[in-house]
């Protein structure tokens, strides 16, 4: 029984309005499965780097329980680079530069050893690599979450419409909500991108929080107003992370489960943001994850009384 | 005791994308009496309007149990009058008419009968007005609420800052929250603003909802997601309407009422934008105000559980 994360591996260099960062490790898979292991101990990640990714920065994976059979190292290659800056508001962002490197031709490995996978989270990756992930697991596992982005939406959408077929959870924002159903209210987004095969669907709103959709159920969970957001990078894989690593323990899957799952994978995001890159998220005690849980019942939960 | 509400009277045309209407009947006060009703029974209203403002629309507010002594009816004169467009994505409006008319030198009265006023809601007009409707009571009523918008921000800053002063409760949207403190991050831009003397702040997020912050603490609460937004015209104004009634009807003023308070505001506006104009809040059943309630604890309970 396992919890096998997918996605990029890789170097990030970034700028925000709060200053800027040389090479720091990054990358989806990086960030869903530190955000895991704090809820979940068998964690084990699928990916590629180059030989520019140090033992130091592999150790920081063991260090937390998360298993690297699955990450290949490509010697003489490099790793997966992007560089980019944000905007003053947070919620925008240039590309500066990326360096597509060793994920250009990835063809993700899944050991013997990953064979007793039960939760599968498909990190943004192109959405052939992520249906070769399933295809390549001998058991269907019980929940597989993929994250994508609008990039997928644009250059390769049947593909993309193929893979979500396969899996029980969708996770994306507004805008990628918006264009992937052709509507502009996220409620009728919703109701279409269910019939095109995920079971749920995760629309995440940044600073607004996010919505979970079934067929016939919405809860929406606010995000923690902070005072500093010093970096957005990797929120929202540290959410989709946390969310499953709930969900993997929980072991429960409904949407009663699910809503506490996005509780705690919010939770994690709202520790992402307050440092650069993975900086706050590798260091994380068990009281503090339980005071910021807190921190969002407080912020959302109401008795209801009648005036 | 009774719930005083101040504000415009009016017509209104308004055109979405879902079609547009002849001159109906809008207004700040309008919408908040309306909407107040539904929880308070003692709603006075206070405003001005032209001799083109008919019987019927009178009756309106007398059929809700709204006490019209305080509007006045300048014979001659036309009511205010206001003309918008709506965006296809209807967080965004054009206004093609501002005609002011009667509220130009609107001067408000406060017949004797109100002056058992414990609850005042102060909806979006001049400052100054403002004010002076507070100085005109007898007697500090218990929660004054208070609404306004960027337009004064930009033409009666010190006005304003001096009315805000005099209150407890300051409702602007999240921009309106940004240009007020000079503060990007909502947490730091309510830290500026309570410190200009509301005891509370609320922040509307329109379609992502709303927060509430005293000194210490914060709580948010999501809108209804909606597969169809016909009307946003007076949402802000039901909000807060619902929002007093529900205090005025609770009588106790602290954080958790107002929890409440927030929600039931937050249920009248997702009524408000189901159709144009107010047709939809004048004719609301208790049945479907309490089942809408109950949307909005289903859309953001949960019960914590550790994985």
């Amino acid at each position: 029984m396992s919890l096998i994360i997918i996605g990029s591996v890789a170097f990030d260099a970034i700028e925000t309005p709060f200053g800027k960062t040389d090479k720091i490790v990054g990358g989806a898979a990086t960030y869903a499965s530190l955000a895991a292991s704090y809820f979940y101990k068998k964690v084990k990640i699928v990916g590629v780097v180059g030989d520019d990714f140090h033992k130091k920065d592999i150790d920081t994976f063991t260090e937390h329980g998360i298993d690297t059979e699955g990450l290949q190292i490509k010697a003489g290659e490099k790793s997966f680079f992007w560089s980019g800056k944000y905007h003053n508001d947070m919620n925008s962002r240039d590309t500066l530069i990326t360096e597509l490197n060793v994920l250009g031709d990835f063809d993700p490995i899944i050991p013997e050893s990953y064979q007793d996978c039960e939760y599968l989270m498909l990190g943004n990756l192109s959405p052939q690599v992520q249906q070769t992930v399933i295809k390549r697991l001998k058991n269907k596992p019980k929940l597989i979450i993929l994250d994508t982005m609008n990039f997928w939406m644009d250059i390769a959408l049947d593909d993309l419409l193929e893979t979500i077929k396969l899996i029980d959870v969708l996770t994306i924002n507004d805008e990628e909500a918006r264009q992937l159903s052709g509507e502009y209210s996220l409620v009728k987004a919703a109701k279409k991108i269910l019939a095109m095969g995920p079971k749920y669907l995760i629309i995440k709103k940044g600073e607004h929080g996010a919505l979970l959709f079934n067929e016939d159920k919405v809860f929406s969970t606010p995000a923690l107003p902070l005072a500093d957001v010093f970096d957005p990078t990797g929120a929202g894989d540290t959410f989709a992370g946390g969310f499953i690593g709930y969900m993997a323990k929980a072991g429960t899957i409904n949407f009663e489960t699910m809503k506490n799952a996005i509780v705690y994978g919010s939770a994690l995001a709202s520790f992402c943001v307050e440092k650069f890159g993975t900086e706050k998220i590798v260091n994380l005690t068990e009281k503090e994850v339980a005071d910021r849980i807190q921190e969002f019942v407080n912020l959302s939960a109401f008795t209801l009384t009648e005036a």
